[in-house]
């Protein structure tokens, strides 16, 4: 068992090796890559798993969902916050620090259980000292302001004094590393020591100025229990704060070191409430506070698991790497703000600024609509919020309705950048935010899905209805009556595969916009029908005639779409194939394709090869309406194309293949998805966690080897598509309000119970089922 | 010849290799001793020879003279400023810096008769690019708040583009790796951008809130001196200022970075004149703006050189070492400001804070006396000015007269610390400030013999004689009458030795304090006499009756001084003989005393073992009052017992060896002493230039050597005692306002010029010459 690693301090705390994420050798240059994934979340805040004493290459950043920042940058993005981490230790003025001291000894590990980051090192200093240091850290789940940490520290060949840092670090940027883009997105307003004990140190945003505050106290107690901590001094220097304590230590004897940080921020109280509130959390520390404060933690996350499990049987890796995915979905969304969202690397690293793009909804939503539905609700009330900032930004390009923007922070504004940097430094413009439409397609897609699974008629009435109609309409806006052909059409757009852009008619962008037309349509229809008095309120609101809609259907029923002369083929958009025509013929170690010589010689965009699933992906979210034969000619020819640039085309590929009865890629795409930042797959875990291949990794489990799906009727059906490398799934489900487990074993039997809610009817393998 | 390792950019700036302080590879451990021995000072301010690019062991300081602050430390010591050094230089986000590359070529150079220090590296990043950076810096001694660089960066095997981040730091601090001192000592009032181009920050000190701004500027130009300079972006991040510029680059092609600093103070001017005052200096920069104050630096440095220089022929190693130890002095000392002295480590460490010791006048201030005269007049009205608060400070301790402080900072109060901290970080009361009152006598030593040197008469009758007087006054309340034996005794006291604290009747204390007083009789004797009007005024003014000139007489009489029984041997304190006595028998491979083996069982104090001269230094200051027999007995005593703790012991005993016919030793303890900071024989290089011992080197060459002195008749004598390794010895010294060059060959042959003033009678060994 890996807790057999750690001491009496830390061994019970830690759960089985199932839910154990391990690190077993210290390799600095592996420091960013574990950076997020050690990184912890808690709906609330995010800190990335740097050291205490910080290494000499390190990242670290303390992210608080919803604050963002543009100062200098190209966009809104989160501030990096004082970092809390800071814990130095120093015998004779030498730092016990990873870098600085020969190791000896290393582990760290993440239990995803109960959602703390654990080390125990053994560290050799320049004078032979040897030290060993034990700690664990969590971000409470129970009071979300929390951040905690206990370090177990023995010197093994010496006594002495043990001089401590305790340290704030306001003095953290973004993109540090990158001198063109470094950027502070914060100014001091107060570094100060909290009177008896601690430090406080309050910043503001630059643009905004929104105050973030954060006190920090540290205690140091002895094996008995003792208050041992001696000649406490601050020092504010400059954006630092950095508190002394030293202590006497005798060889062999273990000390204890606590450490609590307590964050507010103008978005939870006001500007005068964030200090009193901060550091009534951090004086509260006393021997006990800490374990106090992990067992509400885990209680929270005991029953959070409970929900969200899934447990694999008869691959090991596989379970712990699925379990990870969900790990990191459930950690960083917030059961409590409606404001915020997901960003595209979550709270672990600094790459897309937190922004939120169509990721949430086709990536991440499904998995919360049926683990969290409250969460859900939070992620698509988000887009409500945003809602006249979409009006607005239709209205800016010259559409009508609501535009949804490429990448969403705060304020709904487009917050992708205009330009892109590329690592020569060299200036290049950058086209996704004018020509990438189709979020808006995705952000109605989710609003109906959610309404959809939770049949919340609170949501879609007051929200979710004003969703659809808005998005439908600015579709209606965005197509082109071409009078030669007597069809609309969408030119100068980009779809999914970001590879060929801008193109006319980008078959995925076209069939979304008919789609969210149709639901508007749809919609309307429905709400005159049942809720004739709410659809006054909201049509006259929104200025929708019955004219306006009679114009809608008349667009919709001519929208053009490129397909190959043989029918069944899509055509990618419209001149695709007469593209150079590339197949891929060879894989790499981990099943990725590699890239065809051609490309050295043939632009990448001059070719058939594409980032990630476009087609494919339309054919995955609106398979209803594409017989299956239709499906499988597709999948055929584009999976042969896909590169898969992106982490978020395996785990499309891995169910559409399930679907088409292609299984043999099915089970390797998603080893590939499930494992990319465990084992770093895509070289750039160091810039965040991929937030949507991890709500793909679930879905590849739940929608393709479960064969979980909704059918026409709304109903739920269950068609098991087994591996033969398991031996049974579990997992719960809700539905309509209902909650059911459903376990299925290596010969696709399935089990299901109805855990609460109402009884229903499922479709289990083609026959209705009552639960 | 050195120079040669550099190109034709720089070579042509390189003096010849006598001048020269070479680094031939590199050694981050060694990094701390080279900022130290790379330090640079222009008499107004010193920056450490850190890297541009910055380094993982590094503590970069710039101080400027008198800018103290003692905020949560022990005392006011030199408050570290904004660092102006850094310009880091990316290629593809990459530093291309000594500790992230690979370091193909390494050379630095600290040209001394130019005052600039240079490098050449070649650097390999992990991607195999290679550079080469070529660099000088200089501090101007024309225009002396301007630090100016140049950086020669040239691609060797890629062409692109480069990134530069022209960095002002003012996130730095005072003993950054001591966990329990660490301090901030400025607050920042203002970090901005030039409009057009370079950064101002202001910062303030914490005490006093005194001003301190720094205008930073780079201009990049190609070879044929055309501005290459594009995007430019300031950033302030806190304490530190980023701004941000790129530039293409070819392989094999070179471009040049300048850069420029300018730093103000209120010391320099009103509040509001700093930052018009930094910005003008900043924005002349152009292509030859550099160049041209170069030249100007360089007429500065060459004529203070012809002053300053000593050219020994037969030992180029020691010739130029010594050239090392005159260059510190002279280039840290102030030929424009009164009011600011030289500290134990001069400005090139945080060691001590910056404070002005006896080293000032027993060690340095003869160097200045002779050679640069106007220097040497600064350094002795600084105490004049303080002289009110050494009134305080006798006051407060319970005496009369002026006591001058042991430490001496900006406002003349003590500066030595109360605790000490071990190693281990435990602390200690400290009893030097307490006890060690001698430097009362230095300060009234050094008063005198700049003006016996000098004879500034204007001097003289303004300040040093209220500054002799008033310290007679303080040594005659110092004493205590022992009626049982009817003398005067100083007891509870601490003479030079350090490791016997606190003693009684210190024989170097009492007699040093009689010599004070019998001083301050003649003075008061001689105006009387010659100057009865202004006698008459400062007696009013500082109170001073004939009776207190009868008393204090009467108490001269009567000092005792213990001596052994044969009546020559004098012993060092009262009971010192009665201590355990070792005697050194074993040198180690620097002809450095091996501590005996008696220590490990015998406390030191409880031993006749001592940490430097003190008995010695008193017959090496007052030689004119023993015989030569008692020199002789007591040097062969005490030398055999010295084990040199202190840098400031070997000079004493090399030139006491010499006058006692002890040649043995002398030319040994002068390499020791010559060598101490370049080989960094004390091992702590890194804390700054041992100062006194630098001033100790110039008085072994020219009062021992040379045979330089002064005799009963104020007469200038030469009377050498050349060693064997040398060919000859030159140098020019100012004796009364008369210029004279004095070459001493092999054979101690004498070569005297007058090069100006007014004729003089010298003694040439023993034979009295008219020159």
């Amino acid at each position: 068992m890996i807790r057999d690693l750690f001491s009496h301090h830390i061994k019970p705390m830690m759960s089985d090796d199932a839910w154990l994420i391990v690190q077993d050798h210290y390799d600095p240059k592996c420091n960013l890559q574990y950076e997020t994934v050690f990184g912890l979340a808690n709906g609330y805040m995010g800190t990335r798993g740097a050291f205490e004493e910080s290494a000499k290459i390190s990242q670290p950043t303390t992210f608080i969902n919803g604050v963002f920042d543009k100062s200098e940058t190209f966009m809104r993005e989160l501030a990096n916050l004082p970092n809390w981490l800071g814990i130095k230790l120093y015998v004779q003025k030498q730092l016990i620090g990873i870098d600085e001291c020969e190791v000896l000894q290393f582990t760290r590990v993440l239990d995803m259980k109960h959602s703390f980051l654990a080390k125990s090192v053994i560290l050799r200093d320049e004078e032979g000292r040897e030290t060993k240091v034990e700690a664990i850290r969590f971000l409470s789940r129970s009071n979300a302001h929390m951040a905690c940490m206990k370090l177990y520290v023995t010197p093994l060949n010496y006594s002495g004094i043990l001089e401590i840092e305790n340290i704030v670090d306001g003095a953290v940027m973004n993109f540090e590393d990158a001198p063109r883009f470094k950027v502070k997105h914060t100014e001091l307003v107060e570094n100060s020591a909290i009177e008896d004990s601690g430090t406080y140190m309050e910043v503001k945003t630059r643009d905004f100025g929104m105050h973030i505050g954060v006190a920090s106290r540290v205690r140091i107690y002895d094996q008995q229990g003792k208050d041992i901590q001696n000649n406490r001094q601050f020092r504010a220097m400059g954006e630092t704060a950095y508190e002394f304590v030293d202590c006497d230590v005798k060889q062999n004897e273990t000390i204890v070191i606590h450490k609590m940080a307590s964050y507010y921020t103008e978005r939870d109280g006001a500007k005068d409430t964030i200090k009193p509130s901060a550091i009534n959390d951090a004086k509260a520390l006393d021997l006990d506070t800490i374990d106090g404060e992990y067992d509400r933690h885990i209680a929270v996350y005991e029953a959070m698991w409970d929900q969200a499990d899934i447990q694999i049987n008869g691959d090991f890796e596989l379970d712990r790497a699925v379990r990870y995915n969900i790990y990191q979905l459930m950690s960083t969304a917030s059961e409590h703000d409606d404001r915020i969202n997901l960003g595209a690397k979550l709270l672990h690293g600094e790459e897309y600024g937190g922004h939120a793009f169509w990721d949430t909804e086709l990536f991440m939503l499904p998995f919360f609509c049926y683990v969290f539905p409250s969460t859900a609700k939070n992620l698509v009330t988000y887009r409500y919020h945003l809602l006249n900032a979409a009006r607005q930004n239709a209205k800016d390009n010259g559409y009508k309705g609501a535009k949804f923007p490429w990448e969403s922070a705060d304020t709904g504004e487009e917050e992708c950048p205009d330009w892109t940097i590329y690592p020569d430094g060299s200036c290049h413009p950058c086209f996704v935010a004018k020509y990438e439409h189709h979020v808006t397609a995705a952000v109605a897609f989710g609003a109906y899905r959610y309404f959809t699974i939770t049949k919340d008629m609170d949501y879609f009435l007051n929200q979710g209805a004003e969703i659809l109609l808005e998005t439908a309409r600015f579709w209606s806006s965005r197509f082109e009556y071409n009078p030669s052909k007597d069809h609309y059409e969408i030119n100068q757009v980009t779809g999914p595969d970001e590879w060929h852009e801008p193109v006319d008619n980008n078959c995925y962008t076209n069939y979304l916009a008919k789609w969210n037309i149709n639901l508007g349509l749809k919609i309307a229809k429905m709400l005159k029908r049942d809720y004739p008095k709410k659809y006054e309120v909201l049509s006259a609101k929104i200025n929708l005639t019955d004219q306006e809609l009679t114009d809608w259907d008349a667009i919709q029923q001519k929208v053009y779409l490129p397909v190959a002369k043989e029918g069944k083929l899509f055509e990618q958009f419209q001149g695709y194939f007469d593209h150079v025509d590339v197949v891929i013929d060879a894989y790499d170690e981990n099943d990725m394709p590699i890239r065809p010589e051609i490309l050295k010689t043939v632009a990448r965009k001059d070719t058939q090869l594409i980032k990630q699933a476009d087609v494919v992906m339309l054919m995955y979210l609106l398979g209803e309406e594409f017989d299956l034969e239709t499906q499988r000619v597709n999948y055929d020819y584009y999976e042969k194309r896909a590169l898969h640039g992106s982490s978020l085309s395996p785990s499309i590929y891995s169910i559409m293949g399930l679907r088409v009865g292609n299984q043999g890629m099915a089970y390797r795409y998603l080893k590939r998805a499930a494992f990319i930042d465990i084992k770093n797959l895509q070289g750039n875990t160091r810039e965040g966690i991929h937030a949507a291949n991890a709500g793909g990794v679930w879905k590849v489990v739940v929608f393709g080897f479960a064969g979980v799906s909704v059918d026409k009727d709304q109903r739920l059906n269950i068609d098991p598509n087994m591996p033969n490398e398991w031996e049974d799934v579990t997992f719960k489900i809700h539905y309509q309000g209902t909650a059911i487990r459903i376990k299925i074993t290596k010969d696709n039997e399935v089990d299901v119970k109805r855990l609460g809610g109402e009884p229903m009817d499922i479709v289990v393998k083609g026959k209705v089922l009552h639960i």
